[in-house]
């Protein structure tokens, strides 16, 4: 079993869900691994990841922290929905292609509005077009719009593009959620503060990603609009997210917050995305889609291409069917792995290109 | 705060969900966390796990991980009724006192039907009672019927029991859904075969407690009718239940079943449970309520006796607010917290009493 | 077929049900029915009605029109309920005993918690100690307070009793529904002004029933808190409630409170329960159960009794199962039919007393 | 009021939901409002009804009476798929466009896929695509496929079209829904018999349209594949479309059946529509879309001349905000009405064309 899961190892680009717990977090559940703690949430991990979140943001946030990413947008969305209210959102958003529906069966039937936009990021035109052109009780009523930061084509609003979409949110009366799920990635890049990208620009609540920044399991719901946060634990515990030994899910903040490997396993995660697009754009034959700012690369080559590269071992999601990829990098990628795809995709390249 | 959590160590029966990760659950997450795998149950380990228990259970069962013993309970009920069913349980069942109507929420409106019964067990005269007293379509048809092994009460249903529910079931066309937080506890003291315990005796789906048996986080649920299965995937995934790094939730089943700790951490907590009821029976003034079989003890003592007890900064629930306690062991209780417990008990009570 | 129907007609006293359109209502329908008129509300009968109910109450209330009575309690319930509340309501309710679970499936799982109390009326004490003896996020936590007037057996909430029940749903923090299937038939007997029987102690939402006083098809949800309605039109329609040609639903509105025969008709139907209340307590070896206040009469007589009276072709429910019986009066009944019931079953317990 | 009411008669052509009971469905409910009847559907009404409309379909079909149409789409859909399923219809379809949700309330979350195809009706190519493009768990499985009959863009399939349609559907293992609100005036231009038209070509299950064919309320719920009806009268009762005086639901079928007027009145409409086509197609600057095959006529023409002969009273719908028009035709409306509208078009068109 051993030697299957190392198989995997040296040529993994898919996902960064592919990758294991790294030390920060491993560390942190250890040691919150001594003796006995109360269940629920009333422990001292718990309360100290808590503390710690709210420093992060600089403002008295209501934190909960639950299982996994779907489960926090759906049920952050749930709390801003009723059933017969509608969620705006882009058409790659992962709440609307990737979570089987959970958002409309949390909200028991929230439907969820689509809308394009350049480079994942959600056309603020289409959104007002969306809440004006039907104002009859006919139709799912706008509530809410969701943007994803990182978005699903691994790209950032900037600070800007935020302030833009709180004011249009405000505007229309939308409550505001940001799928966080690479939330930490898009700080290592931008650089501004956590406050700035999110509640300062009008942000109501944060889905906020543990999993894919290197824990085993756990997101964190970031209410900065308190008053949505009400009676959010039973919401979370009718919904069969209530850890009952929470300190396992919160410890792993602690150790990643207290350390900052928040931040520096996620530009690791960055930096061999930038290594990765540098060495591609040295390819010929291969293009670059989107400005890459994450952790993610989308290529362009041949569907001959992809398959010898696939030949080779090599892990990744091929993008639309159209012989692109998306290679994803996580805390867990090496210098070392970037330049051994790009060698294998050099050489492939230059035979089928 | 590690003295923090030290303190609650010495003084702690409140409830098995206060311990922590035993050794085998823990060192089988270090082992998976080498490398790369894939996400979302395509893993070797969630193979091995699925192999294991399938093992365990000697048939070939349907096997899925999710995240507690709510979320566990409740997808399993809804995969047995439509919202306009209901499901009978026993009036102390966790699905009706403390999983915050998760089993309405996830089935959408199913309704649940208590049934008293000694010893925390249902009376079957009572259920067959309840699926008989309404024929209409103006009250909820009864489809499903839950019990707990072993009980909230700590009591067993024997392999006869178990049969004669079985048999109950299927007369009355119920499918028949075990909670088994602490089936491990149940099978150490009955030391009988797990699949006697089960689908043998007619049960259709078990969930099978992981956290209160020694890991952080994880349930299986088991689905010894294959046809109940069907698309279970997707209604997991929907509800927030499906992990993406999976192989940390399934790593711990592998480690618990290869040693056997599954089993010898349960006898422990029984042991520990045992050697308490004796130590209390030789206390004047304390008496025992229900059997004790599993990990558990309900003893009666004066509502100072409790009272004195507590201020020592003993951890228990008082029971049914008459002064009583349920005092519960964990695979990480030791004769010495008994004892220690037991002397502390004895001097208040010889004071109290 | 019209003998089919004809000879149920003379032995009918099992439901107000069973009765047919009343001669106000059915006018009202067919003045509606003269050329074309706007959907879905937005017609000259809807305002009307809705207009002669806020003069009826007093106050510039909501209304909305529905099409039957589990719909409105249902509709009315999820607007004050969230999945993880709970609504607490006396165990004879129809909303708990008649509904399917239509209040858990349209609050997506929202818990009904009952009371008892005596001739139909939720016991005070039990509703605060319903409230008071969880309050933990394990189980859900109480909304809304649910009361029947008339109740479902036949008795009344006096003003005084209705205010004290405003004052403790104040007290709890509760919201205050009333399911008004009888509410006529409860004004007709009290004497009192609707309002008093509502806003004025405290209701927030009435579900004020049509069907049983006389109409075809159609109840009125009227919202005293006029916040609660706040998208009320969205919920209605989607939960395929809202009808599109609304004036059908709204002229019988017209015709029976322009007439006054909303009140005329639950008049004769209390009328005739009190004739035949009187007859029966002068037959000995029948006893009649709670204090007749409504439209019903609750008799106790034997089982050879309610036997023989069924052979004699009597529709009515027997009640508990203990050879006693529901005699339920409608708009319809007429005195010849409680002389004809009486003497029969004078008749038959003299044989068989 | 009535001058209210009248005023709207002559100008309306919106929807044949502004228009009322026709004389056989009204002639009916008096019928049946002699006397007591049972309540719930146990009623010599609702058996006719039911007996008839098995006549109708020449087989032994489920039939349930529902309030409305939503309802009655949501509900049969509901019986066909579970929350993680989806639905593809028609971009256009009233289930996607008209229903605030419905589909998605009533089954809890059920996605709603949408695919185009010409004149109304889906493009055969693109269901297979939505059903085979994503076949993981993390998007909703398509599990129903809904048609309209006649479309919303007042067009027919075929009975060849709707052989292809069930040819596919089983292909695809998707169950087969008919949105029949307007079933009437298909097979009124079609002559087709209805079981060819439905359970001949693959449709599980109809709603056949009650409403817009002239009856006050009601929709009949028609299960071909009687498998798929099993507990819908529990799913019913549960979600408020039960109704208590269902005589009154059920007769107007019955007098609409047995007078064929069910067919007359749809043909009446028909006509009108195809008078109204023949008309516009003599005006200069008026274009028709689609083609016209049963009771709806759109029409383009200029928004000045929309706005003109709004100015001049007429209602009808705007269609897709290009100064282009749909006219709906009821049982109701007249050759006098048709006339007048062509000849005020014509005046306007000549002025604004």
């Amino acid at each position: 079993m051993t030697d299957g899961v190392d198989t995997v190892k040296k040529y993994q680009f898919a996902s960064d869900n592919y990758a294991g717990i790294c030390p920060e977090a491993l560390q942190a559940m250890e040691a919150a691994n001594r003796g006995y703690a109360c269940s629920y949430g009333d422990d001292p991990w718990t309360e100290k990841a808590c503390r710690l979140l709210r420093d992060l943001f600089e403002t008295d946030c209501e934190v909960f922290f639950v299982f996994n990413g779907t489960a926090a947008n759906s049920l952050a969305l749930a709390s801003l929905c009723h059933s017969y209210n509608s969620i705006i959102c882009h058409e790659t958003s992962h709440v609307e292609t990737d979570e089987c529906g959970a958002s409309e069966f949390f909200s028991n039937g929230t439907k969820i509005l689509l809308v394009s936009g350049g480079h994942g990021k959600v056309d603020l035109e289409a959104v007002e077009h969306t809440v004006k052109r039907r104002t009859d009780i006919h139709y799912p009523k706008p509530k809410a719009l969701s943007i994803t930061q990182a978005t699903e084509l691994g790209t950032l609003y900037s600070v800007e593009e935020l302030q833009a979409v709180g004011e249009l949110a405000r505007r229309l009366d939308l409550k505001l959620h940001m799928d966080g799920a690479r939330f930490a990635n898009a700080v290592a890049t931008l650089g501004a503060a956590p406050a700035e990208l999110t509640w300062k620009a009008g942000v109501d609540v944060l889905c906020f990603g543990g999993t894919k920044n290197g824990m085993a399991v756990g997101e964190a719901i970031i209410f900065f609009n308190r008053d949505l946060a009400s009676e959010f634990d039973y919401r979370c515990k009718q919904a069969g997210q209530l850890a009952s030994k929470m300190r396992f899910l919160a410890a792993p903040w602690v150790g990643m917050l207290e350390s900052g490997a928040w931040l520096t396993r996620a530009a690791n995660a960055n930096a061999c995305a930038a290594r990765l697009e540098a060495r591609l754009r040295e390819i010929p034959g291969v293009g670059i889609r989107f400005p890459r700012q994450a952790n993610s690369v989308f290529a362009d080559f041949s569907p001959e291409v992809a398959a010898a590269l696939q030949e080779r071992g090599w892990h990744f999601y091929s993008f639309i069917g159209s012989g692109g990829a998306r290679f994803m990098c996580s805390w867990e990628t090496t210098e070392a792995d970037v330049d051994l795809l790009a060698a294998d995709l050099s050489a492939v390249a230059s035979r089928h290109g």
